[in-house]
């Protein structure tokens, strides 16, 4: 998997809605009515990621969820970063 | 809910193991074989959570799981959270 140029990072994130380039992942954080919003959303999100075979670093206070992608094979953003971000952000709705 | 002293805090740390306190928190990682494991876990000790209406501070980066805890209200830790770091443990088993 090809790690990102900072054009196409710049192009992917004009596709996507609240994600900011961190430390070279991109990171979002969502908030729920409460933990069991949360947590429901992150089982959900759970599924999805092992059917990509993509995992996130993602932090859960209560009703807050912090999501940061990134690929440490490619150390660095690249085409499953985006794919899940996109994926996550369905899923959310 | 009171706030432990300090004195409170080293003895109920004497009766768990390998939870360290780090910035007015207690705080373990688990690794698990692989993400599906984690989660499962996390899935238990979310229900858990719930129970006890007492919730972490929690990360998750594939097979590592790191668990924060302390009790907002109180503004430190409680007796709520050694409660919880003992059913977290005997969960993980």
């Amino acid at each position: 998997m090809k790690k990102l140029t900072t054009n196409e990072i710049a192009e992917a994130l004009k596709n996507l809605s609240g994600w900011a380039l961190k430390d070279d992942m991109i990171e979002k954080t969502f908030t729920f009515k409460d933990f069991k919003e949360a947590f429901a959303t992150m089982t959900h999100i759970a599924f999805e990621c092992e059917k990509q075979n993509h995992h996130p670093n993602w932090e859960n206070v209560y009703n807050s969820l912090t999501i940061k992608l990134s690929t440490h094979d490619a150390d660095g953003l690249t085409q499953k970063d985006i794919d899940l971000a996109k994926s996550i952000d369905e899923i959310v709705g």
